[in-house]
């Protein structure tokens, strides 16, 4: 694994297209709770999102979608952080299939923690126990390798195959 | 309208999470019944498919998320096909809702055509009638501006306010 365990679901029928494996979407939709999962971790959980009125907005989320995932499959999703300010989380999220090698997808996601209002959200900095817990995360991650392609531009490029 | 219209739909109750707004992930699932919509309009239909076992992969989905879309918006998707070669599709989308001048959320997505053969799958040049049609697409969308971000590398930035 070249991240950090986080979380892994059993695939849903109603998550396989007319493609016959996992819509796009739906790789997006374990990325989104393996996010939750990593709520939980680091003390975003439901508690504090009930106690505090804060929680996590998703800014940005970037996919790469590198296999095809199948209903038999178990999604196995590890985590790295590769950043964090006062306010904010980047992290990069890997989908493996339990008992291939290859990744299946990797995403970059960028959080940002916010209070909620009653009229509006506001950015709010992590609570000390929080924000130390991540410094732990991400000085973990560091010692870690991407195991597939992070954040870029998209554009058509020449491609290097003529099949 | 930045973009031209291409699908529009309500807001499901499931789509809506514990932060009270459309989940992440279901903003991807919009962007992919509008790829849907577009591959109707240029002929990559279910018939299509039926008839060559050609369809479109997803290999990269970039989506900034604006504004937040409630239980009670109609979501409004516009398209630019910002690219396109043999067998790619480069586009960029935008959710609107109806009666809000802002943009909710923008996606750019790569999409490559294939052949679904019985045990692999290989890339496949557009059928020319397609080719045709995406090329009056690129033209038409060469025209529009953007109304929100484009992809680019995900990265902590110095942010300009200090709220």
């Amino acid at each position: 694994m070249a991240g950090i365990p986080i979380y892994q679901t059993a695939i849903c029928p109603e998550w396989i297209d007319y493609n016959g494996h996992l819509q796009d979407a739906y790789y997006a939709l374990i990325i989104s709770k393996a996010t939750d999962a990593l709520m939980d971790r680091v003390g975003l959980d439901a508690a504090y999102r009930a106690r505090t009125a804060c929680t996590l907005y998703t800014v940005e989320m970037h996919l790469h979608f590198l296999q095809e995932v199948k209903q038999a499959d178990t999604a196995v999703v590890n985590v790295r952080l590769l950043g964090v300010d006062q306010k904010r989380m980047h992290t990069a999220f890997e989908i493996e299939r339990a008992g291939h090698p290859e990744v299946a997808a990797t995403a970059e996601v960028m959080l940002l923690h916010v209070h909620q209002e009653a009229h509006r959200v506001r950015s709010a900095p992590f609570p000390p126990e929080v924000a130390a817990r991540l410094a732990e995360l991400a000085a973990a991650s560091a010692r870690l390798a991407a195991a597939g392609p992070g954040s870029r531009r998209i554009e058509l490029r020449a491609q290097r195959t003529a099949s």
